[in-house]
C-alpha cells in the first residue's frame, strides 16, 4: 500500500547550515565520531545506500548514484537548496525538534547560530509545524552560568524547566548517555539534590575549571551526577508532558548493555501513578523488549526513529519486530534526523516504504483487512503523535 | 504444507465460564493488567488481529470481523457454545493443563469453581485427553492453611507434592515471577529451608495478617522467599517429572532482564546428573538463547507456547529463530491458552499456519526434503511431547 | 547473484584424520559434548540438514540423502578422500587456522599428531594458502612445562608469543570460555602479573598436581586466572596483529549472558590508541550488538563464522542482521570449521548461497546497484580479510 499521508516527525533535530566535505558527510551520516580505517567507508552501509537511493532523485540524480557524484551535485546546489529540497519532499506535517543538540545557544530565540538551522528555517523548508522538545539535562547545564548556588539549585531548575517548556510539547532524557539504566531511578530527596548540586557546581567552578574556561579551553558542562540525573528526570515527569527517553543504540558514548529499555521497569512503575507518558526512543536492538513494555504498561510508548533510518533496507524486518507485541496505538514514527537533511528524507522514505510494505504483506496474507492496514498506517504515522503530544 | 495432525498442547490453562465484556476481553487477551489509555486498544495488536482472523470463522463470521461484532456474536452464542466451538475446532489430542491458575481451588477435585471451567469440561469441549501439570509454588502456598510448622515444612512439602502429582505429567516453576534467574539456584540445606519456612510462615500468621484475613482482605499467600523458591524447584527436580520453567515475557510482574533462560545455565548443569528434563516455556525475546541451551544441554527442551500466539502474523519469523540452533527433537508446541478459549484456537491455528509455512519454505528452497518436513511437523506438534511427558 | 569468487576463510581449525561413527559425527557436528537423549538426534537440526544438502553431492549422493547413507558413503570413500573432496570443493584461497585446537602438539612443526590433519595436509587438500592464528592462552599453557618461574613469566610469555607468531597473521583470545567479559579488562601491572603467575604455576606444580600427572591423569593445564587472562590479551594487543576474540555462542563451557561483545566496550576503547584491530568472532545471538560496535569503533571488525554454518537455512536472515549497522568493509567471512571437513563445505556453501541471495534481494528491490552488490561480495568474502590480515 502507498503510505503517503503527511507524517508527524515525533523526534528530530536541526541540520547544519554548511556543505560538509566527504569525510564530514560520512561522519554525520552515522554514529561514528572518528574516521574509518583505511579501506573502509561508513557510507558502504545500509544507511549510506539508503541515502543514495532515496535522496539522489530529490537532487535530480538517478537512485543509487555514487557518493562522490552525489556530493558534487550537493555542492553545486548549495546547502540551502539541498536542505529545502530534502525537507520539502518529506511530506511532514509536524517536526518535534529536540533543541538540546546543535542549536543550543539559539534555543530561547532560535537564530542561525552555531552553523545550524534555526527552528524557523526548518519550518520554512519543511512547510511543517515545528514544535519543541526540551532536553532535561541541557536545562541544568545552562543553569551553571546563571551563578545559582547549591541550596537554590532544585528550585531554580524547576523554574527554568517551566520557562523552557512553556511552548514545548515534550521533554527528553539522555540518561542513557550519562549513566545508563542500571541505577536506582527513584526520586531523590531534597537534601540529596542539594548535596549533589553542591558537589557538581563546585567541581565546575573550581579554580582549575575557571582557569580552563578563561584560557578558552571550552569548559565542558556535562550533567553526569547520578543524583542530579534522577532529579531532572523526575522534574520532567512532574512537568506532565510526555518524556522521551533515549534507549538503545546511539554513539559510542553509551554502554549498550546498560540502555536496554527493560531495565527501566522499576522507573516505569514509579511513574505510572503520575499519568505522565514515557516514550522509549530508538530501542534497537531491544525493540522486542520495548514492544513488551508498551504492551503491559499503559503509559509507555515506543518511537521507531533513528532505527528505521539506520538499518536501511532492513527497516521492514526491524519494524516487524517492533510490532510483535506493541499495540499499534503505542508506536510512533520519527526520523531522529540530525545534521544532514538527508536523514529527514531517508527516515521518511524508509518508513513509508517499509511500513507500507509490511502492512501490505500482512494484508495480502490475510492477517489484516485493508481498513485495518490504513488505520494502523494513520495511527503510527500521525495520529498517535497528535494525540500524545496534543498537536 | 498442511500441518493438520492432532496436536499435543503441552502447556495450557483453563478458561473463564462467563462472557467477558469488551474491556475485560481486551485485558484477557494480552498480558496487560489494567486498561489501555484513551485512544489505544490492546486489541489493535497482532494478537488481536489473529483472534479476529482465526476465531471469527469458527463463530460463523467472516475472518477479520471487527471486535464489537465479534463480541456481539460471542454474546449471542453464549460462553459454553463459544468455548465448545473454539476448543473443539482446535484438533488437540492432549491438553497438559497447569492447574495453578484459575482453577486452583478445584485442583484436587475440579469443579466449576471460581468462574473457571473444570478439567472435565475442558476435556469434553476439546475431545482431548486432559492431563495435569502441577505448579510447584502453589503446593507450598496451599500448605500454609494446613497449619504445618516450620520444622515439618520440608517433609510436608515433599509429601504434598507427591500427593498432588500422583496423576500429573509434569510440574511447573514460576520462579521467573517471584525472583527471576539472577540468583543462586543451588539446592538449599535442610537448615536453610527450616529457617526460611519459619520466617515465611510467621509473616503469614502474624496478628496483622490474621486480622486482614478475618476482615476478608484476602490474605495474599505468595511464595516469594528465595530459599523456599529454590527448595520447591529442587523438590520438583527430585520428583523426576519434566519441570516446565516460565522464561521470557509474561505480565509485568516479572523483570524481563532477569528471565533470560541463559541465566539458568548453572542450574541446568546442576540438574543434569538427575536426568530430570527441563522445559523452557515461552522464552521470547530470548528464543535464540533458548535454542542454544537445547542444543548443548541434553536434558533441556523448549516450548514455543504463548509466544506463537502473541506475535500473531509474526509467528513464522519467530518460530524460525527458535529453530536456528535447537534440534527439532527438542521443540514443543503449546498454546499457553488462559481465560479465553480464543487463545486455544489462535495458538493452534497460528502454529499450524506458521510452522507449516516455514517447513514449506525450507522444503521449496531445497533446505529439507518433504519427508524431513513431515517428520519435524510430527515431532514438534506431537511426538516430542508424547515421549517427554509419557503420554 | 552467483557469489563464486575464491573466499578467504578468516577463522578455522584443523579436521580429524579418522572416520567418526554416527554418534561421534553427531557430536562433532554441533556444540554439544555429550549424547542427545533417547529420541533426539543432533543431526535433526538446520546444521544437520545443511550437511546433507551441501555435502552429499560432493560425495556423489543426492542432496538431502539420509545421514546413515551419507555416513556409509563417507566410510567407503575413506577420510582422506572425503576431506580432499570437501575441502577441495570449497574454493578457498586462504585458510587462517587457529592452531590452539586439535593440532596443538604439532603447532611448532605441524605433523599428523593427535589424529588431526597437519597444516600441510589442510593446504594440500584445499589448494589454499594456509596461515596461522595463534591462540594467546595456549602460548601461556605451553610455558608451564618449560619450568619458567613466576618472576620471569611475563618476559617469557612475551618472548614465547613473539616466537610463536613469527609467521602468524593474527592472534586469538578465548577469554569468553575462561571468564567472559563481565570483568575489568584493563592492562594489569607487572606486579599483579607476577603474583598471579606465582599462584597459577604453584597450583599446577603442587605435589597433588604432580602426582596426578605422574599417574597419567592428564594434568589439565588451563589458563583461567583473570589477571593472567588480561595479561595475555594485552600482550596480544601489543603484538600488533589483529586480535580475534571469541564472542557469542560456542559450547556449554561459556556462559552466554557474559559473552555479549558489547560488554567489551571499555576494552575496545582502551585498545583503540594502539591501533590494533579487534575481530569479534561468531557473535550470535549478539550479531546486532556486534554490528553496532563495528559501526562506532574504527578498529573493530566482525566475523560471521560458526554462526552462518550452524543456523543453516536461516543464514540469510542472520547475515542480514549482521549487516544492519556494520559497514560492509568491516564484515568478514569464515567457516570456523573444526574436526569435520563437512564444516568447511557447509560454511562456504551456506555463505555463498545466503549472502548471494541477500545481495540479490536487495539489488532487485532497488536498495543497491549490481555494482555495489558485487563490491560488497568481494569485500566480505575476500578483500576485507586480505587487507586486515595482510595476506
Amino acid at each position: 500500500m502507498r503510505l503517503d499521508l503527511p507524517l508527524v516527525d515525533a523526534h528530530c533535530h536541526t541540520v547544519v547550515a554548511d556543505s560538509p566535505d566527504r569525510a564530514a558527510f560520512e561522519l554525520m551520516l552515522g554514529e561514528a565520531d572518528r574516521p574509518a580505517p583505511e579501506g573502509v567507508s561508513y557510507a558502504d552501509s545500509l544507511l549510506g545506500l539508503a541515502v543514495r537511493r532515496w535522496c539522489a532523485p530529490i537532487l535530480d540524480l538517478s537512485p543509487g548514484t555514487g557518493l562522490d557524484d552525489y556530493l558534487a551535485r550537493r555542492e553545486s546546489l548549495g546547502p540551502e537548496e539541498v536542505g529545502r529540497r530534502l525537507l520539502g519532499a518529506a511530506g511532514l506535517s509536524h517536526l518535534l525538534v529536540d533543541t538540546g543538540l546543535g542549536n543550543d545557544a539559539g534555543r530561547a530565540g532560535p537564530g542561525e547560530g552555531g552553523g545550524f538551522w534555526s527552528l524557523a528555517t526548518l519550518a520554512a523548508a519543511s512547510s511543517a509545524d515545528v514544535r519543541e522538545v526540551v532536553r532535561l539535562e541541557s536545562v541544568a547545564e545552562r543553569l551553571v552560568d546563571s551563578g545559582v548556588d547549591a541550596d537554590d539549585f532544585a528550585q531554580a531548575y524547576v523554574e527554568a524547566l517551566r520557562a523552557a517548556t512553556r511552548e514545548a510539547v515534550g521533554v527528553k532524557s539522555i540518561l542513557a548517555y550519562r549513566y545508563g539504566f542500571e541505577i536506582d531511578l527513584s526520586r531523590p530527596s531534597s537534601d540529596e539534590v542539594t548535596l549533589a548540586a553542591r558537589g557538581w557546581l563546585d567541581s565546575l567552578r573550581s579554580p582549575d575549571a575557571a582557569a580552563d574556561a578563561a584560557a578558552g579551553a571550552g569548559r565542558q558542562v556535562r550533567l553526569d551526577d547520578p543524583v542530579l540525573l534522577r532529579f531532572v528526570l523526575w522534574c520532567g515527569v512532574d512537568r506532565g508532558l510526555p518524556v522521551q527517553v533515549h534507549t538503545g543504540f546511539g554513539d559510542r558514548d553509551l554502554r549498550l548493555p546498560r540502555v536496554n529499555p527493560a531495565l527501566l521497569q522499576p522507573f516505569l512503575e514509579a511513574v505510572e501513578p503520575t499519568g505522565t507518558p514515557i516514550v522509549l526512543l530508538h530501542c534497537y536492538p531491544y525493540q522486542r523488549q520495548a514492544g513488551w513494555l508498551a504492551a503491559v504498561y499503559p503509559n509507555v510508548y515506543v518511537d521507531v526513529g533513528l532505527t528505521v533510518s539506520h538499518v536501511g533496507a532492513r527497516a521492514q524486518a526491524v519494524l516487524a519486530e517492533f510490532c510483535e507485541l506493541a499495540p499499534f496505538g503505542k508506536l510512533l514514527f520519527s526520523t531522529d534526523a540530525y545534521r544532514l537533511p538527508e536523514l529527514y528524507a531517508v527516515g521518511v522514505a524508509q518508513f513509508r516504504h517499509a511500513f507500507g510494505a509490511l502492512l501490505s504483506t500482512w494484508r495480502h496474507e490475510g492477517a489484516m483487512s485493508a481498513k485495518d492496514a490504513e488505520r494502523f498506517a494513520r495511527q503510527v504515522g500521525s495520529e498517535n503523535a497528535r494525540r500524545l503530544y496534543s498537536l
